[in-house]
């Protein structure tokens, strides 16, 4: 096992009912702006639960974030916030409202051009750590990035076609309410793509290689296996209280520090899918279901003891050779996400050769040269990566 | 699943050399009290470690506490920090010292009589909740409670032959520093000790009735596996570093939070032990190996489901009829204490009939009539427990 320092502090209250709880969870805090996304919390009956636990407080509305964050509407909300003296926001909405109220947090007493935080990030060579954020809690209704108990926020700019990530300890979530059922209303795309961002989560923390760390294993494939079981049963009832259950404490649990603690990490599919979506609007999961079957092709031989791990352990597969062996896993993985109506090549999309170039030079203008857990996927071998999802 | 809350704002520092993380950890605290215990962190090196990192501070040394922490010693510390303005109190050894420290922490400013912090803790009909403790951080050199990563501690009190728990937020470590080298040199009975420890801690969390929380169910046989996997390893090597690692972390997880989160959860074996513990001096872990195979025997029927699980994930046993199953299960069981040199019946240790008596007396004076997750284990169900453990 690597060495590794881990501390989590978001307050989590999971269950049918605990928006009940807001009160309580917002303390002292008395000047509240409420960001959420299209407004789909005023039809669910979200939006009632909450301003009723308002009472007493002041507060003010922010909502329009979009899918991916951008830049430029976030900052007129940071700009609301230094107006109005806002002192707590509550996010209420999927990870992207989170990511966003992450970003306006951090923003709002940035000395700078808080895109900067972007820029400084923990992924970037000249890494500046936040001195501190707007306290902030949450919501959620849609589970899948993990933001809700995580200190990491992916935020776009429309302007110059950037999709980039921060991590820093000040924008942990004070809370995060998780009741499952505000997930039942949730469009069936909205609830595959969580599965499939999850689910990649734990892979990208799970195959690299062995550090002999095997509670770490079992956990990430805990996840895995708890995903392949719950998914099927919400896709055929969207109100199973259960599988809700379980899918939205997995996907926290995918990525809130426990999983890659002590263990080597390949992002290679998320920094290359960020790239995708920017240049070419795909959704997020979408773009995440192309890509890490060719990251886990290419990579083969160096993820072998993982990948022969994974195909035993999460698909059963234990006859044939070893090549045999893991593609058939690739070959589950993607059959796993093609029941949740993903797509797996990039021309299903319509998508052409042409983005190989595209989105090489946009990962070499944000310095993302070297990729993986050893550090060896050049802007050669992401252009192989691509080539091979097209 | 159930609803459930949970916070766990501990900060690890795990692995090797973490302790020259100490200065960082202790950040701006100035007037530091170094708990320990017997003294062996003076010959075995780790002593002068954090010292070297103590230098710009003031610190004073309370040395003495108990392998069952008694309210005696503790209140002369509590003196001491009152007297000497202590602001941070750092606990360097096992379990029962950093129990011992939590007690303190909450007993500086504790206004009346300090017992009653345990005779009114959440497990007493009169909870009263604690309204601040001291900071204070730890160095882990003993495996075992998962004292380190939760907010939970056991003392016992002399005179009166009591042994009693008490958990509140207050009392999470600011940190804990987790090096898996420090282990080196426990004695086997302390290393035995701590993995069977933590091993009930998570079999109390995990075999009592299916609520459809299927992956906290997979980290429960996660920690499970890993233990049984790797207790002979450091039974043969004790500087197997992995090993040791892999230990260190199962027994943070085993009780830290996430595993109860969400399950209902049987502490029979627990305080039963402790009763056991106060009258005869036995071990903590000792009682636990006598007392949890009975509980497991007599609720039977009511676990049978998890039993089941449990017989085929975590010890491979598929064959035969379901009561063959889980008594082969629970023999296993027993086996694997017996492995890391645990009796497993009172009358090894010359404890006769006398006990059963003994034990429900005290049972019954600390109000614990209605144990396990049914509320069913009444002192008539307890005394048949002790019968079968003799």
């Amino acid at each position: 096992m690597k060495n590794f320092t881990l501390c989590n502090p978001t307050k989590i209250y999971f269950g049918k009912g605990q928006i009940a709880s807001l009160s309580e969870a917002l303390g002292n805090y008395k000047n509240i702006l409420i960001t959420y996304g299209k407004g789909s919390i005023k039809q669910n009956g979200i939006y009632d639960q909450v301003i009723a636990q308002l009472k007493g407080r002041i507060f003010t509305e922010f909502g329009g974030i979009e899918a991916n964050p951008t830049y430029e509407t976030l900052m007129q909300a940071v700009e609301i916030v230094r107006t109005k003296k806002i002192d707590f926001i509550l996010s209420v909405g999927g990870g992207s409202v989170l990511d966003g109220t992450k970003f306006i947090a951090a923003a709002v007493n940035y000395a700078g051009d808080p895109w900067e935080i972007l820029q400084n990030s923990v992924f970037s060579a000249n890494h500046i750590p936040l001195k501190n954020a707007l306290p902030f809690g949450c919501i959620l209704t849609l589970p899948g990035t993990g933001s809700e108990m995580n200190s990491g926020s992916v935020i776009s700019r429309k302007t110059t076609g950037d999709k980039l990530a921060f991590v820093d300890p000040v924008v942990y979530p004070k809370f995060s309410i998780l009741d499952p059922t505000t997930t039942y209303s949730l469009p069936l795309n909205q609830t595959c793509n969580g599965i499939v961002d999850a689910f990649i989560h734990v892979i990208e923390q799970y195959l690299t290689y062995p550090v002999n760390a095997p509670l770490q294993d079992r956990l990430a494939e805990g996840i895995l296996l708890t995903f392949i079981e719950e998914a099927p049963k919400v896709l055929q009832n969207p109100h199973d209280y259960d599988a809700r259950a379980n899918i939205m404490w997995c996907a926290t649990l995918a990525l809130n520090g426990y999983l890659s603690a002590g263990v080597p990490e390949d992002w290679t599919s998320h920094i290359i899918g960020h790239e995708l979506t920017a240049k070419y609007g795909l959704d997020h999961a979408q773009t995440l279901a192309v890509v890490l079957p060719s990251v886990l092709r290419i990579k083969k031989q160096q993820k072998k003891a993982k990948l022969l791990q994974y195909a035993s352990r999460v698909w059963q597969i234990n006859d044939g050779n070893d090549d045999h062996k893991i593609e058939k896993a690739i070959i589950k993985t993607e059959e796993f996400f093609r029941s949740l109506h993903k797509k797996i090549k990039l021309s299903e999309y319509g998508i052409g050769t042409d983005a190989v170039e595209a989105v090489i030079t946009k990962l070499h203008q944000h310095g993302f040269t070297k990729l993986g857990e050893h550090q060896d996927i050049t802007l050669e071998v992401s252009a192989e990566i691509l080539r091979m999802s097209l």
